[in-house]
């Protein structure tokens, strides 16, 4: 996944782990993530591919090989600022069906019990 | 704002037009911004992160100097891929209160008539 | 729609027009739909309701009959209290495939500057 | 609130458990509230109208006597069609500040581990 998608790899994301109805991936900090300086705080741009990127993965373990998913929507709340820190988030499937598949997102960084954002996204599925 | 948010400048991201109440903010096309390959397709993450970043440049040119502004939440749909090209969004304030404002934005490309995403974005301000 | 839809019965929400890609359904006030007789505004979920039918009349408007449809997610955003008088929403569709649509939904009551909502909703369409 | 809030009593929901930071209201089963008499299914605007009603009891449960809380934004993900049955709704604050409180909303019927939906309601918090 990281050699593959150009801009995962700009991220640096990377696929930790994924099984049936389930995905987590993780980005180590790096600098240019940094949405704002001042406060300082992670882009939410960065907290949002992440989480898009996660119900993906965790969507591709349910179907098929050959078979395609694309975002159709994504809700993200931000519900902290992000430190600067390494950021996870795992991902697992509500729903899926014959063409739409349902995941539930939870981005957190050194607390897990303390989630940064958490995400929904609905994904088109083709077999 | 590209010189001062490092992952705006790892987007490519430029502000076109800001008055009250109304931002545009571009991104020409690059490489690194795709997310399919084979489709071929932008990352939604990058698509995600322009309309956060218009919705934010609106919810600013409404507030006072030395306010602050986070997203609260933000939805996007992706209407149809990413395509090679540049891309555009621009954002419209529908409502700003003392304490949160609220961003309708649109995305496009070479075809303003056919956006590729719509997205709308909650915002905290401190004024 | 009126009689075939208990809730709808329930509502009182009348269908006002239906065209290719367009919906506007309206519902009278009545005392019943008070959500918070002190403000006093409108109960969120008869706007939300009468949004998420605005959008469905939508989507019926572009399938052919026989096909079924039905709400995969919706959301709504609140931008003024709901005042004590008549609602009605309009429903656009962006995009219709052969398996998914979406609609942009707005809900206004005396002046249709200033809606009070704003919704999308993203539906699921069998042909 | 089922004596106070006229469309709370229409729709016959029920507060039944409230603590710091969850609540845990119902709706028994009325003919009513059907949305697809073939099908048969549930109106998604019932289950809307309680996630929405769960997570501002939820809310209110964290915030001082006196305070108001007013729904930002909710999005609801319908996962299964509603069945002829009576309805649950969970709600739990994931974060609640000076201004803006969020919940999580899972809402089911007789499986609880299989929700017809889950929703994330944004609110605003006066206090």
């Amino acid at each position: 996944m990281e050699e593959h998608i150009p801009f995962n790899k700009v991220l640096g994301i990377k696929l930790r782990e994924a099984k049936r109805g389930f995905a987590r991936v993780d980005v180590p900090f790096r600098d240019e993530l940094v949405g704002d300086p001042l406060k300082p705080a992670l882009h939410g741009g960065v907290l949002s591919a992440l989480a898009d990127t996660a119900g993906g993965c965790a969507v591709f373990s349910m179907i098929e090989p050959g078979s395609t998913c694309s975002t159709i929507d994504l809700r993200i709340d931000y519900l902290r600022p992000g430190r600067l820190e390494d950021i996870h988030a795992e991902a697992t499937i509500l729903r899926v069906g014959a063409r739409v598949a349902v995941a539930s997102i939870t981005v957190w960084q050194s607390d897990r019990e303390a989630p940064v954002a958490v995400a929904m996204g609905v994904y088109s599925v083709k077999r």
